[in-house]
């Protein structure tokens, strides 16, 4: 039996059917507590801490944590509940939104580039260039064969990232169609949150399954050793958190920071420090 | 008696003085209860949300936090436990450290203006363009005109500003050079501090006079009205940290920040997201 939340919540390879991944399991969560699902937040932190720590020494470690998914799947949510654990210092929050002009007038990955996280922080990437064969691939806005090169170009570009220093952690949050109805129609219900409501919304669910096999292919073709993905079922909103809590602890605890040791003469310091007689 | 945070720390104006204030004094904390000293995280990140949320609308408003302080005045724990409570959605922290060497060969604001808030956003400066009126100064690193010219550089900077829509809170945290010795001596006592020990800050003590001057000069000549500074009593960190966020959630009351009401026919969208029969 499995441990290990990326264990429980890889991809298979092969060809992926997102129908038989159920958007309300709770793999690894206790049974009779799924209420109280919570990360430990002290460890988390002390951990972000020591890889912030690290790269003050000229370490080059980093973590980009890449968080993808349907309208309302709880992209916003895992940065503000998780991400949100650890604090300013150290850690690069990017939404990525519709490219604006001078973005388009690039390679797609130029923003990218710019928003990758330097050493010892955590990167959060809300949409990613993954949208280049997501969103843009459902409503065509280039020719197939242009999209179609793009996984190997991702492939490559992440592979590039894992060598130089970055754990990249690929999350798809995978949402029911139903869940996506109750989660509008709320927000639709409080007025405070139809800020949050936008018309395109309702007009993109026509294009559900078309998404559905645009993610089923990144799922299949950018699977890869170095950058895996991991499908975090989404209907249960404290379960989404706390797995990808425990997502980035278990990459955390393997990446094993610690503080570092500079060879500082304690006495003499001490000494220097003493107040005047 | 006055009941605003903002008064309470104000610096007077005129010539400054800064053995006049005092670096232990708690203004308007509760006396018995220092120990409890919390501020209303919901209902200050309620109004952050509200501030990022109307920029979604198109509102131009936002917050730039500055920090300044000796070392380990708190610049890092105010950021942790006050900005800490906003999440990473509508924040964006900076530390300008020691300039780079593209930095250098630009106009002092240069890395300054890169880093300003976008509309909506809180933005928080750890150490920020007074940097180039003060470790310059001291260090003699310009020559006199050139920093001297500096202060109303940067009241006109500050002024574009708050013209643009920023609302400015500069914030000196101020502490004792025994309370520096004490917080240096804690870092050498434990292990887990060592990385944020500088030998370096043992030798700029005995700078502290110099730097009490300069920044008192900061304080009498850039405290202007559109862009005042507050004194913040360092020597309690608790205190510290509650007036720190004091002071944002007055700035934020005052800013009475809303959710958007976009003009949505709720009853025709819900039944477009109705499930079909």
């Amino acid at each position: 039996m499995t441990t290990s939340m990326r264990e429980a919540l890889a991809v298979a390879s092969g060809p992926v059917n997102l129908a038989g991944y159920e958007t309300d399991a709770r793999p690894l969560a206790p049974v009779k507590h799924n209420r109280d699902l919570t990360n430990d937040a002290a460890a988390l932190t002390a951990l972000q801490e020591q890889l912030w720590a690290e790269s003050t020494a000229g370490k080059e470690r980093r973590v980009l944590l890449v968080l993808q998914g349907m309208d309302t799947a709880g992209k916003g949510g895992i940065t503000e509940h998780v991400v949100g654990m650890f604090g300013p210092i150290g850690v690069q929050y990017t939404a990525f939104k519709k490219p604006t002009k001078e973005e388009s007038e690039h390679d797609f990955l130029w923003r990218i580039r710019k928003r990758l996280p330097p050493p010892g922080v955590i990167g959060v990437f809300d949409r990613s260039h993954y949208e280049d064969v997501l969103v843009v691939r459902v409503h065509d806005l280039v020719p197939p064969g242009e999209w179609e090169a793009r996984y190997d170009v991702i492939n490559d570009f992440e592979k590039e990232l894992v060598d130089t220093g970055t754990t990249v952690v690929k999350c798809f949050v995978h949402i029911s169609y139903d869940t996506q109805r109750e989660r509008l129609l709320a927000r639709l219900q409080d007025p405070d949150k139809h800020w949050k409501f936008n018309e395109g919304d309702i007009a993109e669910r026509a294009y559900w399954a078309d998404y559905q096999v645009a993610y089923e292919a990144v799922l299949e073709r950018t699977n890869t050793e170095h950058a895996p993905w991991y499908v975090v079922p989404g209907d249960h909103k404290k379960y989404r958190n706390w797995a990808v809590g425990q997502l980035l602890h278990e990459t955390l605890l393997e990446l094993d920071p610690h503080y570092p040791r500079p060879d500082l003469d304690v006495a003499s310091l001490e000494t220097r420090l003493a107040p005047p007689h």
